[in-house]
């Protein structure tokens, strides 16, 4: 199985032309759109959701992560191998947190070129017949690359807002592990609790909770925190215990 | 066939996790996302919509409906056959209209838990393997409710405005045979009559029409009715007959 | 393959209705989205889109394409072969530059009607069924039209904005060769000059490029042209040689 991990947007023609791509190349296997709104030209927000979002699937599955901004310049086509797992993108950190949490991991760049390459759409060009092949079960030509060099600098938790989801719900880049359970979150001037879930707190009240995917996540039950909390992807998380 | 009926937006990873759910279960089976964007938490728009757009899919379709602001709390998740079709979700009133108007239907509550099960997002953990069962000719574990308890008390049509869609036309929850043909509606101060369809009202006229899958819809030939109309979901739909 | 190409939006049941309609007729054939969200009843902004999209597909492929706000009226349902490829759509100009373009095309009336046809929405009734045909190999019942009826009076580049892009960037109807290399376009009081891609423009720099499929495209980059420069759908593009 391929999927699809982007900043294209739903709308326009790119998730389309990038799926057509994969299908000439391997029309047996499934596709599954996973993501495609990540903040756009935000490799380091996609980077710790593709961490929080890789594991539910199964060794074998190949993903195709495209955020992109640099494409045409001097950053590198990789491709990297994660507790069994793909994953195809751009060498911008994207693939970076996958990298750093694999208990084994494996890193290249990708040397094959297609024959006709644009300066502007890689994830047609180069990255969807890459992870057409992986899905196939064929490996591109590539060069080692030290695991380090994809695994960067960035920290294990990111306290930051890195996604804002169709309720209005503000994931961040913490895990539940980086919080003690009666932490508190200061976000707006509001102290927030943690809860189990939404049913569980007032309607309309804020709290943080572990989503379904390991994430601390700033919600309000039967309400919109983003709009109620004004977060903004990119805004930092306050921890506070007190 | 499984058909996804959900408030999830299309946006962010939910349907892309159903998806993958119901794919892990039966990788034949084929899925067509029908409504991501049912009005979010709202199970009465959500009960009207769908018992119109079902009946144009076979016996043997599965839907799987996710609209579930209690999940995790104490509503049941259930399942229900009506004319043939399955429809699994929560038991929030999202299944009445469908259970109300099948000429023979049936209902359980769903007995069967996975291994793992979180607070947030019964639609990947258990609502879609169920319908993934379903949709490969199995039936898990369940217990029989009485129907009248899954039909309950909403009206078999609702003078309400349930759905805006991309053309700002608004869908009513009333059908063909709630109104005369001659009925007018009064929206915004304007008295509307029906039309056939949008090419036999004058540009920029507002009108009502059967739209088709038998909804009384109201729209204004090549503009958008929601703004010039200002409708929301929700608003009540006024009959006048003069 | 069917490939849609709509202005439904993604959102809505519309694309969900007509995959099922398709799926019905072919169940084997896989259908991918190129454009679902074709600027709203603009059939001559589909048609450059169109044409830009179609050629990166293969010889077979059948596109599906409906924007129709003419649907009920008399617009005829028509179907193009073009350089092997078959577009089937309403006769309002939307297939025009396919046919214009195409060193071999025939065209028809589409002359089959279904056993229900609803007045609203023949992308499911009429247009599916007729695509799924088609890429079963089988010809529809039609009348052969004059090629010249079909590709009307349009020019060959259209120096207007055709779409706006989930980034923002500013897709026109004008093709690289209708450009001189050096040539300025002024937009909102700027002067742009070519650039090669994104990464060869200062951050914040506006710009035109030859985009992943040959058009004229206005973008800044790591920036929203689209606001930056205040440009919508319909807005001219105007070429200045100095």
């Amino acid at each position: 199985m391929v999927v699809t991990f982007t900043d294209f947007g739903l709308s326009g023609p790119y998730l389309g032309q990038m799926r057509a791509a994969i299908w000439r190349q391997a029309p047996t296997v499934p596709v599954i759109d996973l993501f495609a709104d990540v903040p756009v030209f935000d490799a380091r927000a996609g980077a710790y959701l593709l961490a929080a979002y890789a594991p539910e699937f199964p060794a074998g599955t190949v993903f195709l992560c495209v955020v992109d901004p640099g494409v045409g310049g001097a950053r590198e086509p990789i491709m990297v191998r994660a507790d069994g797992r793909w994953f195809v993108g751009p060498g911008n950190g994207l693939l970076s947190q996958v990298a750093a949490r694999a208990s084994g991991a494996e890193a290249w760049r990708i040397d094959w070129r297609p024959a006709q390459l644009s300066a502007s759409f890689h994830g047609r060009d180069l990255f969807a017949p890459v992870a057409a092949r992986l899905a196939l079960g064929e490996m591109p030509p590539g060069t080692r690359l030290p695991l380090a060099e994809v695994v960067g600098e960035w920290p294990a938790d990111w306290p930051t807002v890195i996604y804002i989801d169709h309720y209005g719900n503000a994931m961040t880049g913490l895990r539940e592990s980086a919080l003690a359970p009666d932490a508190k979150l200061l976000v707006d001037g509001q102290v927030l609790s943690r809860v189990r879930t939404f049913s569980d707190a007032a309607q309309g009240a804020a709290f943080w909770y572990v989503n379904a995917n390991g994430l601390i996540e700033i919600a309000v039950n039967q309400g919109r925190a983003a709009e109620a909390l004004r977060l903004a992807v990119g805004d930092p998380v306050k921890v506070v215990d007190r």
